[in-house]
């Protein structure tokens, strides 16, 4: 008999059938006692009335893993309308200890920290586990609207020969008695390989040595990481990240809309034009000094309101940041060459995106260097692309786990992280 | 007006229209000269006739990225029967040196060595390009066949706080003051996230400082990783992973098939049964005595040519290897517990895939490392997880790279890898 899943029961009332997974909750009345079964589905309740199947209700412990063979009847007040009788139960998988905090409570009341340690377990809590079906489907969504428009996905180095982007937040490591570098991003890789595909994504891990300890940071992320050619600058980019951002709601709609379906948890609409603030008005919007280099989290949160009470939308971008703020590779405005053609993109008030327009002249990158007082070398691999013809391109990169943080409406980045590393945790 | 690309231009007949892409390559004729333009789709014959734009050849090198603006007309000689005529042609990326080798020729001449050393350069080539593009199309087959099983995609720490799984062949990196290592596989963590949904891939790089120099290993490279729970042995998982298999295959002929057109290159049926050996049947096919502890290659390519003639098939089991050979994870036979119910997977001769079923118990654990020697504390944070109720499970880790390399026919990974990691390269 094959095994079918807790959401295929209804369509077999009258059957005899095989489920299995985890004893979620036990509950013992006076003349029955119930199992609350989990699959990777959803839940089905098991009624035991014979004696010799009560009699092992202390061995069948929450977590436990059990395959069940029983018979489906129909109950309007079970899940999904539908309970299983008569059942054989049979042991799959035992439990040694009960775990440390209660699974099958409406939400998990340890602490963070105390989740975070016993990972595996909290993440078989129905909402732990919602935020990573989120996360799967949003990348789904990311993944086919590039296809779609011909871009070709890669897999670039995240081992570095140098610490380029930011020398300071970066984990060193021994490469072969070598000093070697992990990447911070696949910045230079992705702006190579427009070179050879034109349009080009990477979904992989990026590492920061992130020294504080802060709800959005941590030493490891998922950056979803797109590049591409022939734009006119970054208006262009800033288009295809809004079909990309579509896509991604879109497909957690489709693809996980039970998950979303948690307190707090909210799909935002992807406005057809994004509104967008210039960095001078952004800052005149957030009340900040017309001279600020740069915007502070207050400033971000107050032009996400501005945004919502405005427009009615979860997204805006600002565009036009002081070039002084913007990595080396950052294309400037040609008619304000001291602001770039670069822009961030705020999802309910938070930093979700980075992006623009790059340089693509070699001469343009040795400028820039200079300017900065920099030197040539520790670039020089990624330079060499430069001096072989290369279109002007830009791109951007998104933050997967802040994305589904906002979406999901969580506090902290380490929620909607199966195993976070960060500034105190290594394992599990 | 819209850029449109090469292989557009057969629709527009009669039209001006926009292109653009690299100057693959110029030919000078008496009276005529031709442009032969590369973009991301493919190639385009422009022609030009007046004596301006051909005084500017000397400009247009090859690897020039420029726009064109001309008229299509029909030519049976040129590419795709079309050419475009009375060009505009704009500059949008010049070109500084020429590249170290011509790109132009059906064949990179350059060494291996000098390709990897220019690989930015040497990936425009229309094989080398192709190669990755199976890998995307690859991969975008693993993911759609598990997918539509409800596999869930996860991202797992590559970053990790103990050496477990082969303390030899790990590198070893400055976690904020503390040592750590770079995951050498997901293994551990795709085996907690099966007590969380079940079933679950991954498609992220793994690690190894491995210290040979050889044509089928790299100090990164992409694992596609699958685990599942609710197995009754490791034939599941066989079976899981031939379906996988038809996925990828199937995946790369249809969105990869003219970068299969290369010679070398061929796509193999996948049977809808693998043929399968136990290991001491392999040793005896392979002419190998009957106690030796594991296949040599040689050996695996005696096996793979034996399952071409007996069975027509490109692929090959080899399962019950001796459980000395295998992990400590890894579930002995009931039957015959010096083997294992793990598995190898041999594609044309080589080791492609390894996987099997996997321990489940929490007793298990602790015994077949206390058989081995080994100290549980390493593993502790990895362990917790089955004293907290596991099914049976099991799964499967492919190779991208070699995967790609069987199918394009290239005789080292390096050729299908975008910037290989060894024991000598760390740049580009």
């Amino acid at each position: 008999m094959q095994r079918i899943l807790s959401t295929e029961l209804p369509a077999h009332v009258g059957e005899r059938v095989r489920v299995a997974g985890w004893i979620h909750r036990r509950r013992l009345l006076k003349s029955v006692a119930f199992l609350i079964l989990r699959d990777g589905a959803g839940l089905a309740q098991v009624v035991l009335t014979a004696d010799d199947v009560r009699a092992r209700l202390d061995e069948l412990t929450e977590e436990t893993v059990v395959e069940v063979v029983a018979t489906v009847i129909g109950n309007p007040a079970a899940p999904a309308s539908v309970e299983l009788i008569d059942p054989e139960v049979r042991l799959l998988g035992a439990v040694a200890v009960p775990p440390a905090f209660d699974l099958y409570r409406p939400v998990l009341t340890a602490t963070l920290p105390t989740q975070l340690d016993h990972a595996a377990v909290a993440l078989r809590h129905p909402t732990r586990a919602a935020a990573l079906r989120i996360s799967a489907a949003a990348v789904a969504g990311f993944r086919a609207t590039l296809d779609a428009a011909r871009f070709v996905e890669v897999h670039t180095p995240k081992i570095v020969g140098s610490a380029t982007e930011s020398g300071a937040n970066v984990f060193a490591l021994d490469y072969f008695g070598r000093p070697a570098y992990l990447a911070q991003s696949p910045q230079f890789y992705k702006q190579l390989m427009v070179g050879v595909f034109e349009r080009v994504y990477e979904v992989g891990p990026v590492f920061r040595a992130e020294p504080h300890d802060t709800v959005r940071h941590l030493a490891q992320y998922t950056s979803l990481d797109v590049e591409f050619g022939f734009v006119a600058d970054h208006r262009d980019v800033m288009a295809l990240l809004r079909d990309v951002l579509a896509g991604m709601v879109s497909a957690v709609a489709s693809r996980a809309g039970d998950a979303m379906a948690t307190p707090g948890a909210g799909l935002p609409d992807v406005p057809a034009e994004i509104p967008a603030l210039q960095f001078t008005e952004a800052l005149a919007v957030a009340g900040a000094p017309a001279d600020e280099p740069d915007l502070a989290p207050a400033h971000e949160r107050a032009v996400g309101e501005w945004a919502r009470r405005e427009h009615g939308s979860d997204f805006v971008f600002v565009t036009g940041y002081p070039m002084a703020k913007r990595p080396f590779y950052t294309h400037p405005d040609p008619a304000r060459p001291a602001y770039s053609n670069g822009f961030d993109l705020l999802f309910r008030g938070v930093e979700l995106v980075t992006g623009g327009q790059r340089l693509h002249r070699h001469a343009d990158y040795l400028a820039a260097l200079a300017a900065r007082g920099e030197p040539v070398e520790p670039y020089a691999a990624y330079l060499d692309a430069f001096r072989h013809g290369m279109p002007p391109h830009g791109g951007f990169a998104i933050g997967l786990e802040r994305f589904v943080a906002r979406l999901t409406g969580a506090a902290n980045v380490r929620e909607v992280t199966a195993f976070p590393r960060d500034l105190h945790r290594l394992t599990p």
